[in-house]
């Protein structure tokens, strides 16, 4: 099959010899992706600061037909439509059944998602199914918003869960990639009366405007902190979302967040250390990791279908499967926001 | 005044020319202290572990007489037998009403609380009065458990409420120390079904049985988390508390966390790195500090009158002011849990 696959940093190319994934449990179903996404954690090997196995496929995030299902799967069938978590599980362990999904204990990912087939495990746990669709495929409008449901949503939402937004509080969101403001729209659509987002980006800060954002911050480090206690009444945010990774942002949640606030964290931490006393003197807790897509996606999809949400809104550049490169460039160089991949295509 | 000063590590006096504390400002009381005690955080100047003014006093923990208030007091006047929590707070203020009195704008600490008076700031924010006590204070089986309300034991409520301890939960308490042992005794109030203590000292894990640990894990490191592990049905605690302050507690607290828990800290960090990586991974938080003693004391006093609670417990060694520096040995070498002191004797 044609594949996305990575040789070295910044050497992405779109391999047309990959093997096709096959049924290995019969727990399995494999997917033929229709659309597929760039992750801002793609970006992590794309620029050598993680690991790289040359040759290996990449991309974690898909929509597409169910092609075939292994023995043991029930719930899903060929030609129906679903959407990917990128964390495969078999939503019925004690950690699905608390509501976390992402430690399951048949937890796989998505490993060739922006390719023309993905295995996806423990498909009935996994798998959601958009009701309604034909062999063409969802309506074209509808399509950037349920890919949007298979990582960066869901992940937006789960920043926002974990920072413990409430309604009628005060909500910061550092980081304005696509899943900090999928964190805006989480916010949002969790009734928080006030949402900040800090951001220096005009074309992001549109995008987090017509999420929900009421506040555009600009500045940085102790401006950017002053700027949020104006607008919180000099008291900080009830919750923030840290919704990058680096120790700086890290930095920055800690400084908006009000004493006894929540950081919710979502962002694959790379050379974060963690202000510990600060932490404590200010009794602002942390808490975050990966997202458990499955917990939150019926729900997701629901208010999608229901035109609540419209987290497509993010995807600001489509390309063919075969120019999955430049989408790699125009995002490495921020160009894009995030870059959509139309598979079938 | 007699009053408890610290003049280098281990070198702890009962001097007898402190100046007694006055009115500074029209919000200040004096309180007559009765009862005092010792805390598990006097002990890292005892140890040389923080820094020392020579001469100083030390002791942030009474109940006693108010003696004498500024003119703006109104809610408690000279002869109440009150509470008073180590930290002062105006109980008006955003962070206040937000329930996080130990962020208050006004706040302040008890600075002489081993000594025979002591200065209140925001009286009528911070004290809490204790119904129906005569001239000659409460009765004497009840001093200890009124004592215990002024740091000990709102700190190990704080530690449940910041680890989120629900009904029927499973929660684990690392360290077996005062504040470990009232972690216990707030995890079983608040219904916690399993109650692990993790303690390899007699004395302790009996007063620990009694304030309603269902377990006692002695064992330390993997063998520790394997054992929480098995009492968890192979999941992990839902809450865990760490009640110390050291990294290797903290190792040890969320290597016993399920994903998806929470930690909740209430020693201060020594040396602590948190693992962030760790708690990404596994979706453990963290969340705690200083307890905000004002927003748990009405219903902790409450408690406490109404037999429900006894966390004077804790005390297991009861020594007149005058020896207060064989109560520091006493618990500096562990041979006590946690020393009361009778001021008035």
């Amino acid at each position: 099959m044609r594949a996305t696959t990575i040789h070295a940093a910044r050497d992405i190319r779109l391999s047309t010899d990959v093997p096709d994934p096959r049924i290995e449990k019969p727990t399995d179903a494999i997917v033929r992706v229709t659309t597929a996404c760039i992750c801002g954690s793609d970006l992590w090997p794309y620029r050598g600061e993680n690991d790289i196995v040359a040759g290996s496929t990449i991309g974690h995030e898909c929509i597409g037909f169910v092609e075939e299902v292994g023995t043991e799967v029930r719930d899903v069938k060929a030609g129906d439509f679903v959407v990917v978590p990128f964390d495969h599980c078999d939503n019925t362990c004690a950690h699905c059944a608390a509501g976390m999904h992402s430690a399951c204990v048949d937890l796989s990912m998505t490993s060739s998602g922006q390719g023309e087939y993905a295995r996806v495990g423990q498909a009935d746990g996994s798998l959601v199914k958009v009701p309604d669709v034909g062999p063409g495929g969802p309506d074209a409008a509808l399509v950037p918003h349920l890919m949007a449901l298979s990582d960066v949503m869901p992940t937006g939402w789960h920043a926002a869960v974990a920072a413990g937004v409430r309604e009628g509080g005060t909500t910061v969101v550092v980081g304005d990639g696509a899943v900090g403001l999928c964190g805006v729209l989480a916010a949002a659509a969790m009734g928080s009366e006030k949402v900040v987002l800090m951001s220096r980006h005009e074309p992001r800060q549109e995008i987090g405007r017509a999420f929900g954002a009421t506040h555009v911050v600009a500045e940085r480090g102790k401006e950017a902190a002053a700027a949020v206690k104006e607008i919180t009444g000099g008291v900080g945010a009830d919750a923030v979302l840290e919704c990058v990774g680096t120790d700086q942002a890290m930095g920055t949640a800690f400084a908006v967040a009000r004493p006894g606030a929540m950081v919710g964290f979502v962002g694959v931490p790379h050379g974060v250390e963690l202000p510990v006393r600060r932490m404590f003197q200010k009794n602002v807790g942390l808490r975050g990791g990966m997202a458990p897509v499955r917990a939150y996606l019926p729900d997701l999809l629901a208010r999608t279908l229901a035109g609540e949400i419209e987290p497509g809104k993010v995807f600001d550049l489509t390309l063919p499967l075969d120019q999955v490169a430049d989408g790699y460039r125009a995002m490495d160089e921020r160009r894009a926001v995030k870059v959509l991949l139309d598979v079938a295509r």
